[in-house]
Order: structure tokens, then C-alpha cells, then sequence
């Protein structure tokens, strides 16, 4: 089982939060993230939300790259419809150079209407932007001969895009998937996968089941780490905090559920009356019942947990390494001798 | 007077270049050029040259931003013509909050024929493209509202982008100018100039005048570290080395020449036979010819030089910082101490 984080930084405009201190603080909770052996993490992009989320994950990853050694740096995800291909290709290429191959590179074709509205792209076009561009990055990693392309939305002459990667020929590739149609298509191209945080532990099992499935189809190894679960975790003392946690995770319900899975066009829902009775997807309450939730994430064949924690720093890092991870079955070598707070803290 | 670093980092495709060596060894020298009290590094932007020029020059950025704390980090230039101006603004803003306002960007239209080809994009269209792009930029960085655009290539609906830079309302900007118009212009709008490394010492001594006649004139003070002066520089000892540096020279003039100052859509010209006779632009010599050259600079009015040295390695900036820098007049408080080779190398 492996640890991951999901997330990003956050610095917006207001003078409350107009300096440096949301990224520095995200930054220590990264460094602390890879000290007690986290594989690896996973930075959204988002545009205009007017909350100060993270814009442009691939500066902050590089930056990480040089405070960091050994821990994964991912997107999760860019979205390409906003992207210039070749300038994309370069940005992770570069990104790869400089962290010494260590870039996990989550694509997606964006889900928030609003983003859309706010670039004057018709999300009706979303799937097909996606594929131009993630065509002209395979072939800008791919290629050390010069090509040309001639797509509907860019086009190139005659171009050799420099540095190449040192993955080669490329990154591993994470996408989202959800759909027995949209997973299978994930394996079958040897990409990677990423599971949203609300799926619950059945839809992780049966989705985690069809991934593997499909790696076996093309002769790849049944490997769960190649699955990424992205699970919100809180861990609660008193009744006060659990109760807390619940409005929270309503609160995740009604933003999430209502920018990702209204249809194109629809007005967005209220959800005011979320029924969270059946929901077993958040890592929510003491430490032996997150320890017993993962457990059983583990029994459904989960093999990598991307956490989101409540607090975005190094004690969240901290108190999970001491609370939660030495419970956890096969929690796997990287955690066998888990640092003390100190050497967290340094 | 002031220092900086000029240039870019350089790695291929091929497998000779293919590791991290080149940027390794640019980001040792701009580490050391920090130590021995350069005041910035413009990184330049090249795309599909198939010689591994830096592409993605605010990644490099933002991964020094990680390694260094005082040197400015900056662009010399970042084409506007070739990036979504939205996604730009948002990468120079978060690398102004990862670098604590260390930001200095130089821009600009464009003047490779090569590139805009592969663009696909007329150069003709050079200047209204950079128009737009930079028009968007400023008012990105500067609205605290949400905003609409509604350009001629593109449009953006209700934004409002995130992170603001720390430098208000944006970093310094940089533009190259030669032209009299060119100058009067950037300096009216109280931007810093950059000069390129072909100017000889009459233009530079013209060129810098008339910027601070240009500041002068719209009540800012006559500040000649304001202007960025390209120059290349070598050491020679023995007169093969010179006759090598001249050869070198020749084709500088050669691949820049031909590069930036014919016409769009004319031919290659040769330059086989360069007379290098009356070029006094580069700092090339023993070191007393480079000291006297600087003073003649220094003496031409120049404020602010940016080297690129014939060799890309920390071992240059301390040759620069041993035999050169305590024999200029006012080299200023930067370089009162000079660290010794240990402390560089370190």
C-alpha cells in the first residue's frame, strides 16, 4: 500500500491571503509528506475561482522539484482544452529534466462548467481539444525527428520539441476514470488511474477489479499501485469535530458533486438535504476507525490512497504517521522506521 | 554597476545531451553568480531549435527560485505571440510568490522567422499578437474584479487571475529596444530596457541616453541600472585562445545576424567574410582588455551588464569574480568582498 497526497497550494488576491504563506505552508506539508515516505503527489489546476487555487501546478512542481529528492511530482490533472500542446509538452519535459524523472502527469479534458464559460470554450468541444492535444504532446515527447501537424485547433511546421523527457517516451499518464467504458480504455493504453474521492469502497472495488482486468488484457502485471484513490481524510477527537467533519464533507458533496456531475447547461443543484448515511469513501474519524476504513480499502484491492487532509500541514503529515500508519496492514517498506515529529519538523 | 547572467540552459534530444547535465551545470553557475552578488539571470525562450535551447524558461525559473534567495530571476524574453496570455499571467505570478517579488520579465514580439513558421503564424501578425498578449497580462495581474476580454485571438469571460504577483501591480517589465522610437516608447511607459550584445559602445552610450532622457521626461530618476546591456565575454590568455574567440565571434554574428536582423522572408545571408575590425560589443581579451572595456562601458553610461561567458560553469563566474571584478571602477557594494573559489564552489 502506498501514501500519496492530492491537492494544491492555495494564494489568492485578497490582502488576507495576498502573500506567500498558503504556498509556503503547502510546501513544508509536501516536504513532510516525503520524509515520511509518501510516494508521490498530486497538484489540481484550477482557473478564476476567485479562492486562490493553484493556477499553475507545473511552476509549483518545479520549484518542489528542487526542495524534494525522492517523492513523485503529478498533476491531478491539467487540463488540456486550455493548453498550447507544444508548450505543454515542454513545460513537462522540462519539469521531468529537472526532477530527474519523476513526474506523474495527470491529463484530464476539464469538468467545471464554469472554467469553460470563463475561457469562452464550448464544453461540447472539451472531449475533442482533449484529443488533439494530447496527440501533439505523444508525438512532441515521442519524436526526435521533426514532424508536422496539421489539427483542427493548432498547427505545427517542421518542429522538434526540446528537452525530451527522461521517462521516455514519456511520463506515466494518470487519467480519471469512472465508467466500465472509460476504465477499460485507460488500461488498454497502459495509462494510469485515478479514482475520484467519492467513489465508495464498492465503486473502488469493482473500478480498482475492470483496471486490473485490463492491464492482464494487454499483458501488463495486476498492479493496484497504478490506481490512485483520492480520499479526503479527517481525523476527529470529540463528537464536536466529527459533527464538524460531517457538515464539511456535505459541504465537499455540494461543491463537487454540483461543478462535476450536472450535466453541460444544467443550473447547478442545492444538495441541502445530502444523505451522508451511506457514504464510506471519506477517511473520516478517529484513528482506529480511518485505520479500519483503510483496511478495507485495502481488501477492495486499493494499492495507492492520494489524501487530502483537513489541515494543509506538516503536524497533519505527522499526527498520520504516528496515528494512523504503523495500524495499517501492509503499509509497505517505505514506512517500516517512521521519522519522529523532530526530524519531520527540521 | 551591476551584473547579471544572460542565456539559457541547454539540453537535446540526442543521447549525448540527453541527462540533466546541461541544466546541472547552468544552475551551478547561476548558484554561483548569486555568491559572488550578480544582481539577476535573464533566461532566454527558444523553441524547436533542435540545439536543446531553453523552452521553458519560468520552470527553470521557478526550480532557482527554490535554490537561490536573492538573485533576480528573469526572462530575456518570453515571446508573447507564442502563449495564452491568462496561463502566462498565472505562471509569472506564481513564480513571483515562490521567488518573495524576485521577478524581472523581459518580453517580446518575436523575432526568429524559424519560429514563427513552426508556429504557424505569420510574422506580420508579430506585433498585434503581442499587442493583445500583453494588454491581457496587464490587466491579469492588476484587477482585483473579475474581468471580460474580448480580443481579436482571445476572450475570456468574467475572470479573475490567481495568485496576484507580490510585486504590485506586476513584476518590472523588460523590453529590447535599439530603434529612438523604440526606447522613447519603453521608457515612457517607465519599463526597463534591454540592450542587445551587438550594440557597440556608441549605440550603447546613445541608447542609454536617450532611455534616461525618456525616464526624465515622465519624473522618474535618470537610472541606468534600469537598462540591461548583453554582453559576451571571454577570457583569453594566449593568442590561440583569441584567434578561437574571434572564430567564435564571427559566428555569433553569423547565426544572430542572420537570424534577427534580415527581413522576414528573406534568405539566409552568409557573412563569410565578417569583419570584426570595428566591433567593440564583446568582452573579449585578457582580463585588462575586458576591465578597460567594462570602464569604457561604465563610462558610456551603462549601469546594468548581462554576461554570457564563453563557458557555462561556476569556474567562470569565479575567474569573472577574481580577474576581472576588482579592477572595475565602481563595481559597487555587491562586490565590496568577493567570496574565495571554495565558498563558490561549495
Amino acid at each position: 500500500m502506498k501514501f500519496g497526497i492530492f491537492g494544491g497550494a492555495r494564494v489568492g488576491r485578497a490582502d488576507s491571503l495576498h502573500d506567500s504563506y498558503g504556498y509556503r505552508d503547502f510546501i513544508d506539508y509536501v516536504l513532510a509528506a516525503e520524509k515520511i515516505g509518501f510516494e508521490g503527489i498530486f497538484l489540481v489546476e484550477h482557473h478564476f475561482t476567485g479562492q486562490g487555487q493553484l493556477s499553475s501546478s507545473l511552476n509549483l512542481l518545479s520549484y518542489l522539484a528542487a526542495r524534494t529528492t525522492r517523492i513523485r511530482l503529478g498533476t491531478g490533472v491539467v487540463v488540456l482544452p486550455w493548453h498550447n500542446p507544444v508548450l505543454l509538452a515542454e513545460q513537462v519535459a522540462t519539469l521531468d529534466v529537472l526532477s530527474g524523472g519523476r513526474v506523474d502527469l495527470g491529463i484530464g479534458r476539464g469538468y467545471r462548467k464554469e472554467e469553460f464559460d470563463a475561457f469562452c470554450v464550448p464544453m461540447g468541444e472539451a472531449q475533442e481539444r482533449f484529443a488533439e492535444c494530447f496527440d501533439v504532446l505523444l508525438k512532441s515527447w515521442a519524436s526526435d525527428a521533426r514532424f508536422t501537424h496539421s489539427g483542427k485547433r493548432w498547427q505545427y511546421k517542421d518542429i522538434m520539441v526540446e528537452p525530451a523527457p527522461i521517462q521516455r517516451p514519456h511520463p506515466p499518464i494518470w487519467m480519471a476514470g469512472g465508467s466500465p467504458q472509460g476504465i477499460a480504455y485507460i488500461a488498454s493504453q497502459n495509462y494510469n488511474l485515478l479514482l475520484d474521492q467519492l467513489a465508495n469502497i464498492d465503486q473502488v472495488r469493482e473500478r480498482v477489479g475492470a483496471y486490473l482486468d485490463g492491464l492482464e488484457k494487454i499483458g501488463k502485471p495486476r498492479d493496484a499501485t497504478r490506481v490512485g484513490i483520492a480520499r479526503s481524510i479527517t481525523i476527529v477527537k470529540t463528537e464536536a469535530e466529527r459533527q464538524k467533519a460531517i457538515e464539511r464533507r456535505k459541504e465537499t458533496f455540494k461543491r463537487i458533486g454540483a461543478i462535476a456531475y450536472r450535466p453541460p447547461g444544467a443550473a447547478p443543484q442545492g444538495h441541502d438535504d445530502i444523505d451522508l448515511a451511506g457514504d464510506d469513501s471519506a477517511l473520516m474519524g478517529t484513528p482506529q476507525e480511518i485505520v479500519d476504513r483503510i483496511n478495507v480499502l485495502a481488501e477492495a484491492g486499493a494499492g495507492y490512497i492520494l489524501l487530502t487532509m483537513a489541515s494543509i500541514t506538516p503536524e497533519s503529515v505527522q499526527q498520520f504517521a504516528e496515528e494512523i500508519l504503523p495500524h495499517v496492514k501492509n503499509a509497505g517498506p517505505a514506512f517500516d522506521s517512521v521519522p519522529a515529529l523532530q526530524a519531520v519538523a527540521a
